[in-house]
């Protein structure tokens, strides 16, 4: 058992911000057109200029009357000033005619400013004495109650930003400008192989003592979706070298032949969880195609055994076998992998809060640690136990990062907990 | 204009605070079965049990050597002890036979122990110097290298919580328990109606002056689908109260009739943007059933003229007709109701951050202010201008609370900035 162990001493081992800077696969999605009411999240391709002004037109802010201002200046209750009232502005259409010098427009918020009005006195602002005559007590300066033609967008304003995620702010300024479709990255197909002898699918009613039920490939699922990406299982393989490669070989390809029919464009592999599996996998995974293997391992815990490698433009990550260390590692590596060859180059951010930490946390120096914990009352509680253990994920409200740097973290430390959502 | 708006005043006009405790509306969709595959983000209606222990068996964490703790008492690098090595531990199979006292079987990690064994000594604590002879030289005591069949979960354990949004590491726990569905909320049906005569469709491809495309009802829509709702459009309404209170009718009950067809759970009305159109629209909501309006206006900025109603057991939001304040309100107390209704008690964590104030910020005491902020290098940039500018919301990389105590908050103060996603 340790010949091949030993052997994997000589491979690359790095960290975890190594592997985030150093390993950027080139690989991008293509783009699609996609309506605007399903682009929620979707990743813009390219930018989206405005095809004109918005509004369009100046627009009343106020319930009031549209006025030329310089005929409002130094009026005020003791002396006020008065206007015509020459009609009324109509919500939804076009002025009837221009402003004439000396009279006001009725107008509602919404509605469009005649020509010649460059501002709307409050109503509150008013009094109506006499029939077709209005007085106004405070004056008003150009602007006012009022936002004009191109406020809210300039003709060719970007109202989409490539690699920005689009929010519902974006969705309501792309919507008043008339766009109904837009380009958008394809979402990343990602490829989940599981590994192990022991595995079993999750549809299994009973199990054989020493079987399991795959549990980490539907989670990985969940979390690639997360990512904006679109999952798809490659099945359950044995731990045996052959089998595995043509698995692995099909799930990049869409085929054993090679190609790229229905293939994928990131392949996830957990792997099985002994040494012995893992090399399996890492021999398997050398085998797909150049440049290969860019590293062995990483200096983090838990989640040591990641294997990164680039498969003939496919990027691969090998993940532990157990189905906690597999879920972190992909958490901090294989989500901003799946934003990455899916044009994400501003993620959404992670909620977060800072906490006191509820026990001393040893820590190696040069190793990353991730730390499940639990969150009471502005506490951290690190829940510690095997790796082997997922119960220990579903439990904890959040993870804390001990850098490489640190060797440990006192009782009481202020920690930053990234919150599980 | 004056008469229906001084009429209001007499209304009730309620705090933010007041709102979110206040108005909790009994109705609560029902429950539906999902596969685990489309449960991620989904609300549990009831709790899942797990039917069985996880793992289900003794299972090694190490690789190395399945042995009783007891026969490891005492040795060490100068007094090894000697364990005869009775075969091997297969990964995926029950065991073959039980472990002898004095024996030890070979065993990966992942693979069950057998009867009688009750620790796991690492290969690393082991030398083999003849064959079917291991030498071990480390003690180890009972539990260790190994997780109890029941560690994971003990049968009966809760795998999902009722009102929680469903994780990745739930869907994992749940497919290692041969959960491969469950039953969730409905998610709950959101109308959403737009009312204004200069409000056309968004897929109006030339406005007249004074038209303006439906930007708010879009944006709405993908806040109800992060809330967890389904929005369904309603349609534009013009602001007639005879039009508007058959739209709505038909919005709330699937028909003009009345009964539950195709209805809906939750009803969103952007009301006109004038004083008289949401007078119109306040009436039209009043109408629709009872116990009828709770408040008519919240003490708040940008969103006083909110209102919220039952309406035979659906409840009601009246939005301001801005655009950016029916966003910012929606935001604030639409997605609390969409939570609510579909179940959800514990809505996933929003990004926040900890940033100074750019520049003085006034407010009025006794009303909330929900300040749109730019952040740059941990300065929060206020974003002022009028409410009818949805560009300011798209602008923004989040916003704050000014609470209804403060007067305002002066530049450099720390401020809590909640970011979108």
């Amino acid at each position: 058992m340790s010949s091949p162990r030993e052997q994997r001493e000589f491979f690359a081992v790095r960290t975890v911000g190594e592997a985030l800077a150093g390993f950027r696969p080139a690989r991008r999605t293509g783009t699609e057109r996609v309506a605007l009411e399903d682009a929620l999240g979707r990743v813009p391709a390219e930018p989206v200029p405005a095809p004109r002004a918005l509004p369009g037109f100046a627009r009343a802010t106020v319930d009031g009357y549209a006025v030329r201002a310089a005929d409002t200046y130094g009026v005020s209750d003791g002396q006020p000033g008065y206007l015509d009232l020459a009609g009324e502005a109509r919500m939804g259409r076009p002025p009837d005619a221009a402003l004439r010098p000396g009279a006001a427009i009725a107008i509602a918020t919404g509605a469009p400013l005649p020509p010649g009005a460059d501002a709307v006195v409050k109503v509150e602002h008013t009094q109506t004495t006499l029939p077709g005559l209005i007085e106004v007590v405070r004056p008003t300066t150009p602007g006012e109650g009022m936002i004009r033609l191109d406020e809210d967008a300039v003709a060719g304003a970007e109202l989409a930003r490539p690699g920005r995620p689009l929010r519902a702010a974006d969705l309501g300024m792309l919507a008043a400008a008339g766009v109904t479709e837009l380009p958008v990255r394809v979402r990343p197909r990602v490829a989940i192989a599981s590994t192990g002898d022991e595995l079993v699918p999750g549809a299994t009613a009973e199990l054989e003592v020493g079987q399991v039920r795959d549990a980490t490939a539907p989670a990985l699922a969940a979390l690639v979706r997360e990512a904006g990406g679109e999952p798809r299982f490659a099945g359950i393989v044995p731990d045996d070298r052959g089998a595995l490669e043509a698995t692995l070989r099909r799930a990049l390809t869409g085929s054993e032949e090679g190609g790229d029919a229905g293939g994928c464009d990131l392949l996830v592999v957990s792997a099985g969880s002994s040494v012995g599996a893992r090399d399996e996998t890492a021999a398997a995974i050398a085998a797909l195609g150049e440049p290969g293997i860019w590293c062995h391992g990483l200096a983090f815990r838990p989640g040591k055994p990641t294997l990164l490698a680039d498969c003939g433009g496919v990027p691969v990550i090998g993940l532990p076998g157990n189905p906690r260390s597999a879920l972190v590692v992909f958490r901090l590596i294989g989500m901003p992998l799946v934003r990455l060859v899916g044009g994400c180059t501003e993620p959404p951010p992670e909620p977060s809060v800072t906490a006191r930490l509820g026990r001393d946390l040893p820590s190696a120096a040069g190793r990353l640690d991730v730390v499940q914990v639990a969150l009471d009352e502005g506490v951290a509680t690190p829940l510690f136990g095997s790796s082997a253990l997922l119960s220990i994920l579903a439990r904890a409200d959040g993870y804390l990062v001990v850098p490489e740097a640190a060797t440990g973290l006192p009782a009481g430390a202020e920690v930053e907990v990234t919150l599980y959502r």
